[in-house]
This record gives C-alpha cells, sequence and structure tokens, in this order.
C-alpha cells in the first residue's frame, strides 16, 4: 500500500502555520507498516485541488486528506472529492446527529452552513468528530481508499486513532512494533558512530537513529507475525544496546529526562531544592512538570543577583568578591545552602554567562557552573556551552537534569 | 510567478521530523509577494525524486528544494535535477573553497565523499553555506528557476536570507510590506468578529488575523510601488485597529509579553521579585529570556510547599489553614511576602491548580489565583483554565505577564 498526505489550506501555503498532521499522520501509518511516498499541500483551489487528487492517485493507492471540512465556501475538499469520483453526496442522518451533539455539548448554536459538513456519499463511512463540527468520512472506490479529516489536531488526532488506525490494520502485512530507548549526554555522530555496524547490517529489526535537543533517541522497528514474535526479534538488539550504551540510556517510550529524575527522586525518597540564577527558573519549571512532583521537590529559588545569594542561599560574600558569581565555588555554595535552609537532602544549582552581555575575557557566553549537595557531599561540573542565550539556559538545565539522574541512581 | 517548494528526504515521510523549512519559506516569499502554490515532499529514491521535478514544473515556474545535498549517496536532489535539465555537473572551485573554509573553521577533516558537494553545472549560480558542506545553488533555464539549498534550517535560513530573497527580489511585481500587531488577552474568534467588516471589505491592505498560544496576531499587509507607499497604506489600519483594540494590542512585530514587560519595567524603573507555586518557574523563566532582565528582576521564589510559603514570603499559617494554599488571600500574602522580603517595588504571585490530582469539589483542575503587589496596592484575580497540567500552567504564566504589563503601563 502507497500512501499520500494531502493538506489542503491556503493558510499552509501562506507559511502561517507549520503542517503538523502530516508528520503525526505519517509516524503512525509507518508505526503500522503503511509506508508514505508523498505529502502535498494544496490551497483552496477547486481546480488545483482536483488535480492534486488525480496526481495522487496516480502514484498512490491510500490518500488522507486533512484540512477544508468546514462550514465556510472556501471549504471544498469534499465537494471535489466527491466530483473526483463522481459520487453524489446525500444529507447523512449520522454525521447530522453528531454536529447537533456537538453544538449542544458546547452550548452553541447551529448555523444553516454547517449543514453540509453532513453531506456525505451514500457508500461511505462516516468518521464521528467528537472536538468539532466536521465529521470525516472513509471512500474505498475500487483500488483506491480516501480518507478526509479536519484540519485542527485537536479534532484530527482523536479521530486518527479511534477511528483510521483500527480501519488500516485491516491492510496491515503483520505487525509492526517499535521500542524507543531515549540518551542524554551523547551526541548524535557519536552515538551513531558506536552503533555504525549495526546500522551496516541490519535487516529485521532496523534502528533509526535521531536527534532532539539534548538527547538522542534509537527507535528499534520489527515485523513479525504477531506481537510477541516482534518483540523476541527486539529483545537482542535492545540488550546490545544497554551494553553498549549503558547509563547514557535514560529511558524508554514516552518519557523524558524530567520525569525519569523525578521518579527516581520518589522512589528512594529523596526532597531536592533548586537555586538557580542563569537558567532562571526553568529547571524547577521542567521538575514541576511531573504531577506528584510536590513529593520531592521542596522549593526553588531563582537567585538572580548576588543580593539574592547572600540573603536566600547563605553564600558568602567573600566568595562571590573572590571568584565571582560565575565559579565552582559559588555554585557550591549555592547547592549547600538551598539544601540547608529548605531542609532537603539534594540541593542542586545553577550559574552561568546565558548571554549575550555579561561575559568577560575569562568568562566566555556559555560557561556555566552547576552544584550539587547530596548525601552531604559537594560536587560540581563546568560546562561550555554554545548558541544564543535561551538555548545556552536550555541546555544548561538538560544537562543539570542529566547530572542530576546519574548522581542520584546509585544512592 | 508560481513557486512550489520541494522537500526532499525519507525522514520527513517516515514522520521522523516536522517539514519546518516549507513555512519559513513559504512566509518569506510571502513576504515578497511570490504566492507558493504547492508544497511537497519526496523520499531519497531517483524515479520519485524525479517525478516530483516533472510534476513540479508542469504547474509552476520556481521551485525550491530542501534537504538531500549531504556527501552520502542517499543525497540525489542535485544529480537527478541535473538529469532533469539535462546538464553535466563540473568541479567548481569556488564550491570547493567554500567546503573547505568550512572544515578548517571545525577544526574537521574533509572527507573524500564531500567533493561530490562541489559538483555543480557550468552556468548555475552557487549559494556559498557557511554552516554546513553542502553549497546551493541556482539554475535557471528558460522560464524555470530551480533553487537547491540543504535540509538543516541553521543553514537553510541563511542561505535563503543572504542570497536566495535579495536574487528573487528582482522578479517582485511592486513591493509587499507587511506589519504585525500583537494582542493579548483576547481570543480569536472574538477579535476576528471586532474586524468583521475590515475582512469582508479588503482589499489593499490585506489583514489577516491568526492565533497562537496565548495570543492573537493581526498582519496587515500593503502592495505599492515603493515601501514608503506601502507604509501609507498601513497607516490608517493601524491607526483603526489600535482605536477597536486600545492596550489589548500588547506589542508590533518581532516580540513577546515577556519582552514587553521587561522593556516598561526597565523604562519605568521598577523592580519586580516573583512568588510562585503552580507555574513552578515558567513565569521566572519567561521574563529572563531578556537580556538586562538583571536591571529589574531581583530575584524569583518558587514555593511550591506550604512551609516554603510561609519561611520565604512570610506568608500566615493561618491564612494557610483558614483559605488554603489556592485562594485570593494567599495569592495577595505571597505577592506582598517577596516584594517586602526582596526589597522589589513589584511582587506578583501565581498558586493554583494545574492538575491532573490535587483538586476538590470547591476548586476545580485550573483555579488559578493571581496576586500583585504593586506601588503599596495589593490586587488579585482569579483564573478559571482548562487544558492539561502543562497547558494551564502555561496559560497562568501568559495572563499573569499580560496583567503585569497592563497594571505598570499606567504608572
Amino acid at each position: 500500500m502507497k500512501a499520500e498526505i494531502l493538506a489542503v489550506g491556503t493558510e499552509i501555503l501562506l507559511g502561517d502555520i507549520v503542517n503538523t498532521n502530516a508528520q503525526y499522520i505519517s509516524k503512525r501509518l509507518a508505526d503500522i507498516g503503511i509506508y508514505v511516498y508523498n505529502q502535498s499541500v494544496v490551497g483552496d483551489n477547486p481546480n488545483r485541488l482536483k488535480k492534486s487528487y488525480e496526481t495522487a492517485f496516480e502514484r498512490c493507492n491510500l490518500v488522507i486528506t486533512t484540512g477544508g471540512l468546514g462550514p465556510t465556501k472556501d471549504d471544498i475538499t469534499k465537494e471535489i472529492a466527491f466530483d473526483y469520483f463522481n459520487k453524489k453526496s446525500i444529507l447523512n442522518e449520522k454525521a447530522l446527529k453528531n454536529i447537533e451533539t456537538y453544538f449542544k455539548k458546547t452550548n452553541k448554536k447551529m448555523a444553516e452552513s454547517n449543514k453540509k459538513q453532513a453531506f456525505f456519499p451514500k457508500d461511505s463511512l462516516i468518521i464521528p468528530n467528537f472536538n468539532g463540527t466536521a465529521p470525516g468520512c472513509i471512500i474505498e472506490e475500487k483500488n483506491k481508499i480516501l480518507i478526509m479529516l479536519p484540519g485542527p489536531p485537536k479534532e484530527m488526532i482523536p479521530m486518527f486513532e479511534e477511528s483510521v488506525i483500527p480501519f488500516l490494520k485491516k491492510f496491515q502485512d503483520g505487525i509492526l512494533i517499535s521500542k524507543v530507548l531515549r540518551l542524554s549526554g551523547i551526541g548524535e555522530s557519536s552515538a551513531a558512530e558506536l552503533i555504525d555496524d549495526i546500522l551496516s547490517n541490519q535487516t529485521n529489526p532496523t534502528i533509526a537513529p535521531y536527534a532532539k535537543e539534548g538527547e538522542v533517541i534509537f527507535r528499534i522497528t520489527a515485523k513479525a507475525k504477531s506481537e510477541k514474535e516482534a518483540e523476541k526479534l527486539i529483545e537482542p538488539m535492545k540488550k546490545e544496546l544497554i551494553k553498549r550504551f549503558g547509563n547514557n540510556i535514560y529511558g524508554e517510550g514516552e518519557t523524558n529526562l524530567q520525569t525519569e529524575v523525578c521518579k527516581l527522586l520518589i522512589e528512594k525518597n529523596l526532597t531536592i531544592a533548586t537555586a538557580e540564577s542563569c537558567t532562571g527558573g526553568l529547571l524547577t519549571s521542567k521538575l514541576i512538570e511531573f504531577p506528584g512532583v510536590s513529593k520531592c521537590l521542596l522549593e526553588g529559588i531563582v537567585t538572580y543577583s548576588n543580593t539574592s545569594k547572600i540573603k536566600r542561599l547563605e553564600v558568602k560574600k567573600e566568595t562571590l568578591d573572590k571568584f565571582g558569581a560565575v565559579s565552582a565555588e559559588t555554585a557550591c555554595e549555592m547547592a549547600k545552602g538551598i539544601a540547608k535552609t529548605s531542609n532537603s537532602d539534594i540541593g542542586i544549582s545553577t550559574t552561568g554567562i546565558a548571554g549575550p552581555d555579561g561575559h568577560t575575557k575569562e568568562n566566555p557566553v556559555g560557561l556555566v557552573f552547576l552544584g550539587l549537595y547530596i548525601n552531604g557531599t559537594l560536587k560540581t561540573k563546568k560546562l561550555n556551552l554554545t548558541g544564543d542565550r535561551n538555548k545556552i539556559r536550555r541546555r544548561a538545565t538538560i544537562m543539570a537534569l542529566n547530572w542530576l539522574r546519574k548522581e542520584i541512581m546509585y544512592i
């Protein structure tokens, strides 16, 4: 089966929005073994849209559209599709009811123009929409399958997951299972080098490495007759990667560094407090993304001035005068000070030069010190980061989280 | 001129990355009056890529490609293009020098495979790349223009701005100037309703409204013979929008709420400290994005526990016992307390239930109180937000920034 994703909408062609739907759908189709051969975007123009359907079905047999299912006269995705397939559309009672229910739920009044959103060919499969006024549909005609979905992701995604994925799984040739390993503290090139032999020789399972900010992801995908068999294929490769990368692997599947850190803290019954300068609240904010973090996080202080460092964290004025705010010594006193004044097991600190100003000959932009007070011991780490102000702040935050993770793993 | 943007890369079709290049290029082309009629993505496959060139040039006369200019054998964008145009490619000395300079600058060794990145047709225009090893090029053939750029945005964007935009401006039919007004505190539907008459009757200039998280943007675009004339067309519409929306307009052009807040604070010589609970560092972190914020921000505390609120902010235990941590009373004491203990002119606080847990019958998820101590006066705001944990935290942060902005405007 060859798939094409066709987004309909002039706002995409004007660069007003990014076509995230194409990525979402492509990824999910790959998950179930259906490969996308083309992605296209066309505007709200009847002739060009019709040509896009023709081009798409010349080269693919599954076409999924997003957008253009609204109530206005610019919304033509269905009308042109029905024309392409030479099908009449009629008022579909089930679709109409779906729309009426949505208006009732949101306490709004249905307009006359919304009625066109309930028109579909007699033999099409309606995809209900519980988050908007545009039901979608599936048309199967000879070898061609056309699936039409609305544009807004909060409508499209549930419809895709609840109706389209089950529908398409029928066409799946065997099972495709993916496992994701997540790494931090190693760059993509280095990681790829360490698995060069695996990458060169892979057949089934396959491994795809890719980089996101501050992490590298290995996606291991196996194709087999059943889920059990696919997992049996994945296990040895997963074991091999763990052997090669050790604790650079911080998690598996849908997770992130801050989640893993919080889980470790709670599991080991440890409390933590944060003292930030250049990261300015980012580190605390990341930890607080975790529901239940109140079990371990006592407080966080952004001591953005020297006065604040002295007053809140008992950093010594002499230390600031002698070594400066951006120093290993100050980072240590901040970490120890926050742990002491908040009565937490762990104190972690950041102090650095995010830029663009504030640097000197000895202290360039990107110089950041991390401090860690843990189990009565004080440690410090020196970073030399590149990028703009906010990139440096984000990278310092990620490295602080990863360092913390590695340190508390062994407690 | 009709433009098509063609991204080459199997990783996009697998859903590994979002095609942000298409949005960037489309927006910039629209800025200079060149409209994109199609966006396409094709994989690293010679036959399908060639067909994509054929399809693109059947319907457009300007095609811009991104991706596939690397040194590996999967990188075929140029080779297939040269084949399509029936052109021979030769080693281009200027391009080779560009690549060698890049390797020298980054202290890396040029490999044999990188040489192919310097092969171009004799009559093509080379686009230098100062951030990677892949120069781009422009081929003009009869009525067709093909512009080839690398995939990574940090390489593509500078090349596009420095070489492609000046090249394309020659084809510009008149000048297109856009001004952007940014609004906060009003929803997109309400904003659109208030300019319904303008939207229905617009010719030149045009106004395009669109929503981003926590803000609405109006882009006013005028077409004229000169920049001066275009600005003359924009002025009256801008004035009319200011008249209708008043201080819901927080800025113009490339800016954001936190930047405008910091500029106001510094301009009025005011100092501020923050006391956050549910927003957990997000608010402080947003302010610290602004270089030079140390002129106004003294410190920020994330008082995530009651103990912390009492100890750091002098919030009264009786207040917490009687009204709870999530209350107007606590928000006020937090705001007053941080201002007092940090000695700042302004104290701002947040306390709420970000969810998914922590709610009660009286206090649902999304209930957030903001507190503001300013000029000796205490104010509070009650919010009822929807969304998941992090959406509630982000929205509370945006509303706190907008409230702060409106309050300090009149000092």
